[in-house]
């Protein structure tokens, strides 16, 4: 065949509009643009966007750290692409031995975001994986596998076609049943974003007995673990037996350490978990992910990494559970405001996201258009996250408590 | 077909040993483990890595940054993914449009890394696409094309099927001649990744109507630009006209600014430039670097990208301009030592690359061992960047200027 000029990856047309935020950003600028008055008592409970200041300890640490790229025995350079040891191992031993799971220092991978990493996760598995999403789903899951040619067109409802969508609703809690049909990876997000949701022990060890009877390889964001209220609740999928020979963890400091502007997470790559090569071999994906680190990516800054590693101090720890604390008592305040307007609310106990069931019959961009018109509230329309979250819409209790407490009285007089 | 299990990407399984630098550090801890003294006065001028302290500039912006990060007003969350527009325009007008060059704002989007944007730029491309690669050539460009399966099996000497290797040798002077064959994608890279070897105009102007001629976009690795001493050498593909229909434009603050360890980097992709879909549309693909932009990546911390822009003040640009003459003034020292051992020497004119032919009927890697063993000084293998580099070795500048007189001193002495 001869053609005409250099390809581009025509997998990227079958996306569907912006990204979901872009196009939140592209309403509100709309809307405020045509009145200034109302933008300038604009309350954001939108994107998912940390405001507290960063911590003290990761300040002190990273105004240390430029200091020492300063001299010449302090300078860094190139670091070690899946990240410094000082961090790697601070994490495995806080987050993970420290809590009486197996996890080692080589098996976390520090990278600039979880966002990243769940995308990039798809370089290494085969394409002929059948994908399975929670839906309401945090939409970097499809779209990244909709860019990667692993689903044909989405339908008019923007379902693509080869994914399994595995329904979230008020029946099941937001945890969908175990699905009849074999998935081969899937995507598990607990505390949920969209819907706050977490699961039980119980119901993480059905999904890791599915996985083991499959061969399915569970990619579990934890990203919201602080979170977590309840001392039942798992914080890791670790705490499962037999998690280690099929789940990837992705965990990240942007929610608990304020990090979404500085840019640190992680990805938990157990050496057990395997997956079949082309030739029928059974072989651990750890090595690939190494690779894949080593060629496509060259570490975090080291300044970064020098902050992200004062968290794990006394200090760092004390000041992440002031923030958490601060973000959990907005979600209380806006939980009971939305409940006092007779709405249904989820989410905002285990989690900073509240999950709400707007009026009958109205659709979540609906919502968030009067939101935003009558009470200048930025809210995140639930069918944005897919099928299952329309009618639904996402309040964030990432806020300083005078906006959350502006927007919990404006929430308490709409009359819907 | 019923499958066992989740694959894996069996592409990663035709990857040759290690990323040529991992091997090198594996075969230097092997020699100093069982060396002691000897590692005590090893030099390193393997890797290409920046040694001298971050610019005071960078540094001082940083600071500020980490300083605001600590307040309500000042606290940055998430940025715009592609970079903010203070850092986009800094360049776009720095690097381009001071220089006559026409380039948006919105053209250039600010990464951690050319290491990543040179992985990544092959999300948004044609699977079908020929590669072609300049050999030597920097590895990555070659092993990123391997893993997204776009050639077959490795040779004994390492090449792959499926990608056109265009020659770099002596007689050309390591640029490559214009091939009779039709290639979609070229990775082009000068100043040049090992070889030190620069592109005149004439010879970057054929490449453009190279490009013209079959519709193929040109991959422009400019990271080492600052390093051009020669006045009448394009610092940007853009100088040539045209080029903005046909390339894409790789820079790095690595090693101008010293971030190796700070990690910076941006990609022009001009809007112009466009590529062919499944459906015989030709189309931009600006909209789709952006589209994987806003999907797969969460922008460079806050505080990297104000200490990015500070190289831009007149007090970076000095302090650059400072780095960039230390750097090859190391260069000249190495160059001359080497000439005076009587052995061939290329580069380290325009580039921090010294590119030594070893003696006649030694390979690469034994060099590299007798230098390491005799003069305890780390190189680059030339074989580790392909068929055309074997026989040849690396020598980086980037030292203090006492390890770089010691280094000459030593080279000097060795006899071949």
């Amino acid at each position: 065949m001869t053609r005409l000029m250099a390809t581009l990856n025509s997998h990227y047309l079958k996306l569907k509009a912006g990204y979901l935020f872009p196009e939140i950003g592209r309403r509100v600028k709309s809307f405020t643009d045509s009145n200034p008055k109302a933008a300038a008592r604009l309350i954001r409970c939108g994107i998912g966007d940390v405001t507290e200041p960063l911590p003290a300890a990761v300040r002190a640490a990273m105004h240390t750290a430029v200091d020492e790229m300063g001299t010449n025995e302090g300078f860094h350079g190139y670091g070690p692409e899946q990240g410094y040891e000082f961090l790697r191992s601070a994490i495995a031993q806080g987050d993970y031995r420290d809590r009486g799971l197996e996890v080692a220092d080589d098996e976390i991978f520090i990278s600039d975001g979880s966002k990243c990493d769940g995308g990039n996760i798809l370089d290494i598995l085969g394409s002929e994986n059948r994908i399975a999403v929670m839906d309401p789903v945090y939409p970097v899951y499809v779209d990244t596998n909709v860019m990667a040619g692993h689903t044909g067109e989405a339908n008019e409802a923007g379902a693509y076609e080869g994914i399994l969508y595995l329904e979230c609703n008020a029946e099941n809690g937001f945890v969908p049943a175990i699905p009849k049909e074999k998935a081969d990876i899937i995507y598990l997000c607990f505390p949920n974003n969209p819907t706050g949701a977490v699961a039980t022990r119980k119901q993480l060890a059905d999904w890791v007995a599915y996985a083991q009877k499959h061969g399915s390889i569970l990619l579990y964001d934890a990203a919201y673990e602080a979170y977590i209220s309840d001392s039942s609740i798992p914080h890791s999928i670790y705490e499962i037996p037999g998690a280690r020979e099929c789940a990837v963890e992705f965990r990240s400091f942007s929610k608990n350490g304020g990090f979404t502007g500085t840019r640190c997470a992680f990805t938990v790559v157990p050496k057990g978990l395997t997956a079949l090569s082309s030739t029928g071999n059974r072989l651990p994906i750890h090595p690939l992910w190494h690779r894949r680190f080593t060629t496509k990516f060259n570490g975090v800054s080291y300044v970064t990494q020098r902050g992200a590693a004062a968290l794990y101090s006394p200090q760092g720890r004390s000041e992440v559970a002031a923030l958490i604390a601060h973000y959990m008592e907005n979600a209380m305040i806006l939980r009971e405001a939305v409940a006092a307007s007779g709405l249904k609310v989820f989410g905002g106990v285990n989690a900073p996201y509240i999950w709400v069931k707007g009026p009958e019959g109205v659709t979540s961009w609906q919502i968030f258009d009067r939101m935003l018109t009558q009470a200048h509230i930025v809210v995140t329309p639930g069918s944005g996250f897919g099928r299952a979250g329309e009618g639904y819409f996402r309040i964030s209790a990432f806020n300083s408590r005078e906006k959350a407490l502006e927007a919990a009285a404006r929430l308490k007089a709409l009359v819907w």
